[in-house]
């Protein structure tokens, strides 16, 4: 096993894209990540794992409070933006956001938005996995399109199949 | 935050579906699972959340094994019939398993099976999370077709969309 068997197989595991944001000291962070789960709902909790070395990670740490935003399909453009470095700065000057419990950013309009306190941090080599209680929660659009990542690409979910789309009697 | 708003939001989260497999003391035990995730790649480890009330939980905490099997989108009936009490016995006759190098069995022609030994196990309310270092990897299919959970339904990722489907001038 080496890690690029690792990442052959792992390109394989389809998940949803979520953007996760963080308030430290008054300057908000953000970054974009696949490595979500629910854990428990009771209290409600959810896991996200995040690279020791993204530059939010140290900031949620810190502040000990995340926003798991989970993205739609209409948010492939909000999702490129904070997988770049360049201009940090004016990531958070396109979108709208509002503050729901802890004071990290929620992006208006995505799916769901889980705002998390962190109730315990696993150190795992180059990661690290935040355990985190869900203080407040926002939903939104009717419908549950998702923006997806696998084998290295953004996806769609197909439209429900009905299938005939054209016929010629 | 209550149970259901959590419930409601995590239906939101799309996922896609593996089968966490297990061998104690000779018998095979297995579940469905969508709380499954990439850690770090050195050394290659994932985490699986699972239920400590899933009467596969305890085997895999005693044995230390377990494998993930990622399923695609031709395996509906596969975890029909391990998300299912009925017939625990005879889930593993319909379909063809084999051991990497734990001995977990491996579903055949899965899109990619992860065979792990547990390295840590974090109690966290109702459900333990499995930190399983990879020791034995297989890929299968070409095309990656993945099997997905949403909403509370199975899903399927639509053709890459090229959309010109009929025109006339």
């Amino acid at each position: 096993m080496t890690p690029d068997d690792f990442k052959l197989g792992m390109r394989r595991l389809a998940a949803g894209v979520s953007l996760i944001t963080t308030t430290n000291r008054g300057v908000r962070h953000g970054l974009v990540a696949t490595a979500v789960n629910s854990v428990t709902a009771d209290p409600p909790t959810l896991l996200v794992c995040i690279n020791k070395n993204a530059s939010a990670h140290d900031h949620v740490a810190e502040a000990g409070l995340l926003c798991v935003n989970v993205l739609s399909d209409e948010h492939e453009a909000v999702a490129g933006r904070f997988s770049s470095a360049l201009n940090r700065e004016q990531r958070f000057d396109h979108d709208e956001w509002r503050a729901i419990a802890t004071g990290a950013p929620a992006l208006v309009n995505c799916l769901v938005s889980f705002d998390c306190e962190v109730r315990q941090q696993v150190h795992y080599g180059s990661h690290s996995i935040f355990l985190a209680e869900i203080v407040g929660l926002e939903v939104w659009c009717e419908a549950i399109s998702p923006l997806l990542y696998l084998d290295g690409k953004y996806r769609y979910l197909g439209e429900p199949q009905s299938s005939l789309l054209y016929a010629t009697a």
